[in-house]
């Protein structure tokens, strides 16, 4: 498998937990966002969304997180990204999809440099604009979580599936832009216990051969 | 079931067309996202997120639209929304989530509300940043089909999938929004198909009960 992959692209840092939960090689191949490299059309050809991560496998080009880790846990075998019951697979989804579809793409790199760029904001006016973001977003799954009752060291239980591996990005990102977590103590504290796991960690930005 | 909904939704809407293809009879509940329902305590109490839609089902409340989708997928009879091949499936939640996560996040109520406030646009500047994202994203819909050469009278070949179930609202949304959409002839014909088909006509704003 090939995974084209950003270091700081938290959803490329989602299949990356991914991977390595499941036990699964892969090697890396890094596409510049900030250097553009996802727009030119070597990547293009590749992914003409233009969009990290996507990952090779099998003949096929898969593109877009979730449905990478949806297909990574239908066809690869190590533990079970999603829940047998429907019901908790329901509840791994719509916590995946809180993330991924309520904070992420308000505050990924496109988004912050279109604002940026069509308002007129400087560094702090962007930065407003990427708290506001996370404060709606966590606000949802911590509540979510208090609704649903269905965490315990991580948010489905005690077994890491892929919400956490969702959630853990998006945290890493918040606390890099130096947003307030106090409000969200069970979303960081799944935080920290998924930092423990080594699939976790291998997985963070810092550790990428792209990093720089 | 029960559906809480608001008409012009079109996470909503997707899941009004999920449930009529499949034959699923639900119960719909209207949540005004004009008027502010969905923040108000009586909906937050059923749903923490205060987003539409939610589906009561089996005792449990589902939220995010892809989550119940795919839920009725597993759960109830009817046509399925998704393939049975990996790849396929794969394809169908790639395209979905092309909607799902660069497109509608960036241009649903909340976020053309906030824009508005936040940096004093008048109507036109609220619609000139709706059009940049439809842009975008119906450009890598467009591209998304042409490379993966799997569409048929539908996203997938000609069968009714989750894809068309996203597609339907997201093209009609702009349509509403005056948006050219002839760069991207596939998505077009593809939309003009499915409003044929009973199962999206009656799942469409204007014939909801809570239509104003």
């Amino acid at each position: 498998m090939k995974l084209y992959t950003f270091f700081r692209s938290s959803a490329s840092f989602r299949v990356r937990i991914a991977l390595n939960h499941k036990g699964l090689k892969y090697q890396a191949a890094g596409v510049s966002l900030p250097k553009g490299e996802h727009l030119q059309s070597v990547y293009k050809s590749v992914n003409p969304q233009g969009l990290v991560p996507a990952l090779e496998d099998g003949g096929h080009l898969l593109t877009q997180s979730l449905a990478i880790m949806e297909y990574l846990d239908e066809v690869h075998p190590g533990p079970k990204l999603l829940p047998s019951d429907p019901f908790d697979r329901a509840y791994v989804r719509a916590f995946s999809q809180i993330i991924a579809c309520e904070i992420h793409p308000l505050n990924n790199l496109r988004t912050r440099k279109y604002i940026g760029k069509t308002y007129n904001l400087d560094e702090e006016g962007v930065n407003s604009w990427y708290r506001h973001w996370i404060a709606e977003g966590f606000a949802m799954m911590e509540s979510f979580l208090a609704q649903e009752k269905k965490h315990g060291t991580h948010v489905f239980r005690d077994q890491v599936t892929m919400a956490d591996c969702c959630l853990v990005p998006q945290v890493v990102n918040a606390i890099f832009y130096k947003c307030d977590l106090k409000p969200y103590p069970t979303v960081v504290r799944i935080h920290e216990t998924c930092m423990k796991l080594d699939a976790f960690i291998q997985a963070q930005p810092s550790r990428q051969p792209d990093a720089t």
